[in-house]
């Protein structure tokens, strides 16, 4: 591993980052509720955003500017309002943020990127989102403090702020990736670069000069094997968005695909981006148990991905979870419900390593052992479907009691 | 409508069938969980399976009888156990059930059908089953009573039998059509005629004399109009079926596609078993509401079903639904990640005929209109895409605490 983890950091540890969280007023709780992150020099960008239909104004925002393909300055977040299916005037709302950022920094307005997360179909409060945005611009530092409040801002049903940075040698140069992330809810993100999919949204900066093009890379790959392959609840939010910004102050030589040190800094990178979204899960809407699910032996990873998700996606999979229960029925009746070919006789499936199911029928591993394997906070499933050689890892979680708590509390 | 409902009947009303339910030992509560159907005269048959990969034992059993196209005369049910992911020995368990049955009534065993719904794969107790055979088949009766007896022993998770039964004159003959049903987890059928899907369990009996194809049309339309479009919680059974025995006691001349009588008993046999349908939902784990959703202006009417699906299965917005909140956000989220065409600028929802979203935004019908409109037991959702003329309509329901905890409760 060429790179070192900082626990404690986040998008404002590179070099000529700031970012602030604030009290806007948005929520009702009067929890912080919008976050600004602000690049010293022009930033180099990537961006990923769902591929929900509804998508919200400020996603619409964010692609026209990605592509285009010009530098970045800055972003602003809010929680408390999601600003989606609001029509024209969420659209008019979302420059408007951007305008009011560029404003307060002195930069032009297409070198702001926008994000919502909140309630759809709200009309955004813009006498408070404005004000916000000049609290926000006159608060913006750097480091690890900054880096920890600025996260706490992004989170919705989010129980604790998830942020990380990670340094290593470039070039000669010591480079610095920082990154925070907010999930909870609505979790099933099927992003694709320009466009992407979650609301899970998330931020990653760096200090490196990377090219756009290397840049790109970094967060495609980083999302196939992370945030693309998690899922909460199985509902793709209007929202999810994805960035990076390299603002290039780190002074390495630009980073391109072919660059002898980008294998590292692309790896940095999506150690960086796969902790932020195990982190996700983890932090999902009352969930106790982390689950990652490896199905193999699948026609071919198409159909390994559509078998794998159904089963992530399976209420009764995701009760039995949250309940210990080894019942290895449910897993195999979704495998087989999902439409993908399965070789019945074949199929073999193991908790924890503890074979479960082989040649489609009971292993005979004694229950008690089944149970030790699925009681822990996190742990593996392997369904293997006896087909070819078709592959794909989910990382899930179960579905509680909490969860749905959490989501039907409108008259609690 | 040319037929009357008679509440306090079931699949042992109609002249010529009789009926069993008894206690096996196949629960550990001592509940029934053997239940015994049979005519006393051949009767043709029509049958309906799941479509899951791990089709259960006595699924296979029973599409080769259906598939023979001879006629049937019995069909034994058991609970507790679903005879599926059990191998070799489980066809041989659900042959050797056909055989009993034959042996103790004097039938053959291929006019034998079998269901069995319970635990995923754990091997059939096969001296318990066979006691309970000898002693259901002692138990038989005809009438109300044993139609209830028997519609109680086919439930798993189920609270209350589901059993009704209609009376019609067809060719001057009056003509009596019986139906069960068991649902409750499990449920989102996707059946097809031969093959078909859910575990739900279905069972109609007519005394009336319907040629096979009058009955693969009655069932095959009763089917896409009842069990295809409900959904309790998305899984798909290994177990689903749905039969219909007709043993043409009544001395009708025989129902023929293109008799003037069929249409009249089509819509009976559909009448009731819809109301099973819905009995089914109503019935669902720990469902607190019913939902009936309608999706129109869709592309064509496959876009539609897949877009009521979605939405019917959304974690967020059954639990939304649970809550009585009338976060139409949701709904619309769902719709956008479904992947089927949407025109966003047009798009409008009603609550029970309360406008909630008008082209694409919120209505502005004031919050307690709509929070009054879906808190009700049952509700009706009106989506239309605004895109062209498809449509399906999906009965559905909430997910609820008591869901979480039917599904989990293993170790508590």
């Amino acid at each position: 591993m060429g790179f070192k983890v900082l626990d404690d950091g986040g998008v404002a540890t590179p070099v000529g980052f700031q970012a602030a969280g604030i009290v806007a007023g948005l929520k009702r709780s009067g929890a912080p509720d919008m976050a600004l992150i602000h690049a010293a020099a022009p930033a180099t960008v990537a961006g990923a955003f769902t591929t929900n239909a509804f998508a919200a104004a400020p996603v619409v925002h964010g692609q026209r500017i990605i592509a285009a393909g010009g530098s970045v300055r800055s972003v602003i977040v809010n929680s408390g309002n999601a600003n989606a299916c609001t029509g024209a005037q969420g659209d008019a709302d979302a420059a408007a943020m951007a305008e009011q950022v560029a404003k307060q920094l002195g930069v032009a307005a297409n070198e702001v990127l926008v994000s919502s997360t909140g309630r759809i179909g709200v009309p955004m409060p813009m006498d408070i989102i404005l004000a916000g945005i000049d609290k926000a611009a006159a608060g913006l530092a750097s480091g690890d403090a900054a880096s920890a409040q600025v996260a706490e801002a992004i989170m919705t049903t989010d129980t604790r702020p998830k942020a990380l940075a990670v340094e290593l040698t470039v070039g000669g140069k010591t480079v610095r990736i920082g990154g925070m992330t907010k999930g909870a809810g609505m979790i099933n993100p099927a992003m694709k670069l320009q466009p992407p999919q979650a609301t899970m949204l998330a931020y990653v900066t760096t200090d490196a000069a990377v090219s756009r093009e290397a840049l790109d890379i970094c967060l495609g790959q980083s999302l196939d094997q992370s945030f693309n392959r998690i899922t909460v609840d199985g509902d793709t939010s209007t929202n999810d968005t994805f960035l990076a910004l390299a603002n290039g102050v780190a002074g390495n030589e630009t980073l391109q695909p072919d660059s002898p040190d980008f294998p590292a800094f692309a790896e940095a990178f999506a150690f960086l981006v796969g902790r932020l979204a195990k982190e996700m899960v983890l932090d999902g809407e009352g969930v106790t148990r982390f689950v990652e699910l490896n199905v193999t032996g699948a026609k071919d990873d198409g159909e390994a991905r559509i078998c794998a998700e159904a089963i992530a996606n399976s209420a009764l999979c995701k009760t039995a979870w949250f309940g210990a229960d080894p019942n290895w029925g449910r897993v195999l009746c979704a495998a087989g419900y999902s439409g993908v070919a399965v070789n019945t006789k074949r199929v073999s499936l193991d908790y924890e390593g503890v074979p479960v199911v082989r040649g489609g029928m009971d292993a005979g591993t004694p229950e008690e052992e089944q149970v030790k394997a699925i009681s822990q906070r996190e742990f593996r499933i392997d369904l293997d479907l006896g087909v070819d050689a078709g592959a794909f890892t989910v990382w899930t979680c179960d579905l509680t009691y909490e969860y749905v708590k959490i989501n039907a509390d409108y008259h609690t």
